[in-house]
């Protein structure tokens, strides 16, 4: 099923616009599993038992698996996903940016390899960058536009043309407008700049927007919900990584995860 | 030591300011080596033994790697150089960006895990993107700049402020003034525009720039060195990889590289 339909299901089906990000540090752990050999695999799989029926989508981080030499424990996690709660699909969290046979290599790490739904792409070497991942018609290619961190402004915020669009308005329209034939792109707009998540669905349309930046961060998701969701209440993936990961310390730490991401569920729910 | 260090001590020892690129594609190896389970190593391995004492650099593409499992033959290959060729920098062309702890992770996964001594990194993020990689003081960081795919226009060549500047100028600018206070950080530029690396070569002073895209991707060698080359005929590393790799196709195809790289080499030193 393509990326975009199964998002579209999941939305609905859980009622739920919020994206679970994992992104396991074992240092974080819970005691009973530090020491464990499958450690990362563990803790991720039973985050995401513990949440499936609460999420739109999943969002592995591939930088966590890689620092630890555990790509066999991200390719076991992402099959467990799709084994066990079909249906909800997985993101991988990549943020690849090449060209032609290199660009190929990466999609072949990331459909083929991870058997993942969707990827985050960096848009800054073009459009010939974007082409080698569409080329899968049912995976999803979710390129930067806005992020939410304070260096965000250096290049996406610098006006370009006739001094008045931002990058990352550039970005919007030309994945919106001619990058994405194929219906498979989505955007990464951080929960920081509730004005420019604003901005970008005015220029996009009801294409999906990954939101990361609330919780640890501090995006407000009110103001996020508003400014990002269609009309017709959906539209996001709002994704949240800590706070619901080490919502606990203990053997329970599933459970806490679980009423975390109830509570944002909710949260966000309240102002679709 | 330093990766600058390195470098310029590889550019004096070994006249070269030649970077052989190792884009390892199984499908291009001579038959000899095609059924082995470590070919993707051997096959390097002996291209970097035969061409070591021509070149400035090693850039092993880790796409290449991951699309197929082989990160362990990626770790051996960079402990291979290091070990047999102590004074050739090793850049781990990986093209990351990203945040915060997520930065982190990557810098880990180049810089402790691969040992690689350089990383190439996507600008886009911004300045808080860069600075988990300068942490590694003795490590090199390469962000992308101008590259050398048709669609790298698409957001590198918009005007930017008061509109007469284009990004990759700013990217240049900001990198050379800004950015890199530690002395750790290069560009990446691409050989088929020559008057855009004389562009970058004005705004950045001596900063080293390395430069794919001769051989077959039709950069001009000797309009690429007359452009980026600084007043001590230093400053580039000229990338080549499928011309050198995949010079020859039978049991003697690191002879055949050497022959190529050799030329390659001798050919960039002529407009010095």
């Amino acid at each position: 099923m393509k990326f975009t339909e199964q998002l579209a299901g999941a939305w609905q089906k859980n009622n739920s616009l919020l994206c679970v990000g994992l992104d396991p540090d074992p240092a974080k752990f819970p005691a009973h599993l530090k020491d464990q050999p499958d450690a990362i695999f563990r803790f991720c799989a039973e985050i995401a038992d513990a949440t499936a029926d609460l999420v739109c989508a999943f969002k592995p981080q591939i930088a966590y698996f890689a620092a630890r030499r555990a790509e066999d424990q991200l390719e076991a996690l992402i099959a467990h996903i799709h084994e066990k709660h079909p249906g909800v699909p997985v993101i991988l969290d990549a943020k690849r940016g090449d060209i032609g046979s290199t660009a190929e290599q990466y999609a072949i790490e990331a459909f083929e390899r991870y058997q993942a739904d969707a990827v985050t792409v960096n848009p800054y070497m073009g459009r010939d960058s974007v082409e080698p991942w569409l080329a899968y018609a049912d995976k999803g290619v979710i390129l930067l536009c806005r992020t939410s961190n304070p260096g965000g402004s250096d290049l996406q915020f610098q006006n370009v043309g006739a001094g008045k669009t931002a990058l990352y308005e550039l970005v919007a329209e030309k994945v919106a407008k001619d990058w994405n034939t194929t219906g498979q792109c989505a955007l990464v707009v951080g929960a920081t700049f509730p004005g420019e998540i604003a901005r970008v669905r005015e220029i996009v349309g009801d294409l999906p927007l990954l939101v990361p930046g609330i919780g640890a961060q501090g995006g407000d998701i009110e103001a996020t919900v508003i400014a990002g969701k269609t009309t017709a209440g959906t539209g996001l993936m709002i994704n949240s990584s800590r706070a619901i990961l080490y919502a606990g310390k203990g053997e329970d730490f599933a459970a806490a995860a679980r009423k975390v991401a109830l509570e944002t569920r909710d949260a966000i729910n309240r102002y679709r």
